[in-house]
């Protein structure tokens, strides 16, 4: 997408993953409901009656989309607060059966790091200690390609001590899809709840209905980063895991504008979802294959099962860091390394448990309103800039 | 402030206490930072800077009303989590000082509920455990003014075990304002940090400076719900209280466009916040001398030392649901029972702790945009409200 802002007339934007410019119709949203909706739907007037019947609008749009019921989809402050209250809330509704969570080694880092705390509290340590406890086995591992393995976290899940296990519908680092329903299956079987984080990819591809708790993240399908949904099943036994207050999802409340942006964003972008699938795999599938041409550079994700949107590769002899800046002198802005925490360019947990290259690593994920030239100047500047930075670092004759 | 929609041309809101309608400008700078600052501050790009650059403009202008360093200011999801992540976090850097929390007795239920939950888990107790533990002496008492026993709470923070102290700057649902200088001279002796909970009084009164940690609510003075602010001096030790996280204050990072206009908003309150508390403060007056003449009703809270903007009032032979219903059927939005837990119309645990009568309860919070007129208005409806709610109570002779 074009920001045209004074001195840079053809930016070009291509790091939307978990933060993506807001859908126009989510801005009209958000206006109507400051006009309509800006009072506490907690409150007995008019006012507070108004707001509350938006937010139960927004609650029910959300719902028909996730294939949940409206008393199931929950909104919370974010969605790293929804992935670390699902793991929190449901461990504790489990705490007799135990406290492992089962994860894949690619979850995003607020999984990983909940689970871990959740079974360092359970450890008999006061809330607050968070060393990680050594768990049998950890993180369940993926292959090349980023899949789990399924066989491996099937038997994790019916290990006895298990509480909660967690699988990403898609990573949003890398695109591959999880084989979340044959995972589902086993759960159910185990009697073992399973969130599935589709922070990635609601809005991008069909919502799969192999969860009993799901974390959807309206930032990533252009609505409003400040709030996030949280879904879950009726039948989850859930217990609080944090001081009382009378919303446990979003304590102290949630903002009926920021939710209901977030629900016509949803409503919006579902609708020709199938389309704007279509139209960015072709422009994915292009970048993927040119970039296949450049020398030294390994293609990331899983090429068949993945993210319509999303593409990932990592060049050797590169420095992340470098790329990123130089590419983004030339007017191109992507991600590098984690997609959680590209801040810290560390190298991506992700990447590692792939067993791929960890540094020299671009992240994009296209827009709705990336357009095929922006991909193909994209596409045409790639090559300068990496042999660029490898001359910079001295290995420009490589 | 009048709300002009079709069919209710003088709705006249009065409930502003913790939800107020936007500042204007807070408006203006939220669509401008949604055009420049949407992208992940984290990120090392161009978009990703500005967004930062936006964040950190934000911090410094709060810093600046605060009193605080700009690298002591935090914006979190909203002041709830505020309120729990500055217990929490404090009192899990003092884990060897003990795990009390020592607190007022008409603090914010999340304050009370955070207090209860760290003694809890203190207790040798798994996280997630709540059973508020039994505390020496429980909450310190205040007095039918709703002002605090300084003594009894300086008492309370000198006895071993204490981790920290919590006190109000002034409370919301009567405006009775706090001796948060006394008790922090005393705590400063003590070496235990004090909390001051700013949500009520910041944009209205001056800011103390007799703080540890502040906590002070965006959507209290015209900035957005969905992001909160928590002060805290580089001189106190906090720790992690929950699964790591890149922000601890804010797990996942803020919304940029959010804490914009928070600060925005807060500026341009500052910048006439003295006109406007004389203006509302001679408003409130005229309502607690105009109310006063209504049979059988208490006007509560401390006459002088009060926030200038709220007045409450409880009547006698009426029910407060009833109340509200009756003045919103004429066109008056207003709260009743607990600031904080007012759909639940449970009895106020701020009005009990006071002594005084807990139902029939109305208060009201003026806006900067509340009129003269609006006011004479409420007072010229509101004895015949009560006088109508009596009567279908039956007690219309009383």
């Amino acid at each position: 997408m074009s920001h045209a802002t004074p001195g840079t007339p053809s930016r070009v934007h291509l790091d939307n993953g978990g933060r993506a410019p807001w859908h126009p119709l989510a801005r009209q949203a958000f206006e109507q409901a400051l006009g309509d909706g800006w009072a506490d739907p907690r409150r007995l007037h008019a006012e507070g009656r108004r707001a509350a019947r938006l937010l139960d609008g927004a609650r029910e749009a959300v719902a028909a989309v996730l294939g949940a019921r409206t008393q199931e989809v929950h909104f919370t402050p974010g969605h790293t607060a929804s992935l670390q209250t699902a793991v929190a809330s449901a461990a504790a509704g489990r705490r007799r059966a135990g406290s492992t969570v089962v994860t894949s080694a690619v979850e995003r880092a607020a999984v990983l790091q909940a689970a871990a705390y959740t079974a360092a509290a359970a450890g008999a340590h006061p809330a607050g200690v968070t060393e990680p406890a050594a768990r049998p086995g950890g993180p369940v591992p993926v292959d090349r390609l980023g899949r789990v393995d399924a066989d491996a976290m099937i038997a994790a899940i019916r290990a006895p001590g298990v509480a909660l296990a967690a699988l990403q519908h898609a990573n949003g680092e890398v695109g591959t899809v999880q084989p979340v329903e044959v995972v589902h299956d086993a759960a159910r079987a185990a009697g073992v709840p399973l969130l599935v984080d589709a922070g990635a990819s609601v809005g991008h591809v069909a919502v799969p209905g192999a969860w009993d708790l799901l974390a959807a993240d309206p930032a990533d399908w252009g609505g409003p980063a400040g709030v996030g949904v949280l879904a879950v099943r009726q039948r989850v036994r859930t217990a609080s895991a944090g001081p009382e207050d009378e919303d446990p999802w979003a304590p102290g409340g949630v903002s009926v504008p920021l939710a209901f942006a977030a629900a016509v964003a949803l409503q919006a972008v579902e609708a020709d979802r199938v389309e704007q699938a279509a139209r960015r795999r072709a422009l994915v599938d292009r970048v993927r294959a040119q970039v296949s041409h450049i020398p030294d550079v390994e293609v990331v994700g899983d090429p068949e099962g993945r993210l319509p949107h999303v593409a990932t590769f990592s060049f050797l002899y590169v420095d992340g860091e470098a790329l990123v800046t130089e590419l983004d002198r030339h007017g191109f802005a992507v991600g590098s390394g984690s997609a959680c925490t590209s801040s810290t360019l560390e190298p991506s947990h992700v990447l590692a448990a792939m067993g791929v290259l960890t540094h020299g690593n671009v992240r994009i994920a296209l827009d709705r309103a990336t357009t095929a030239d922006e991909i193909d100047r994209f596409c045409a500047v790639l090559p300068g800039a990496v042999a660029r930075v490898r001359e910079m670092l001295g290995v420009g004759g490589l």
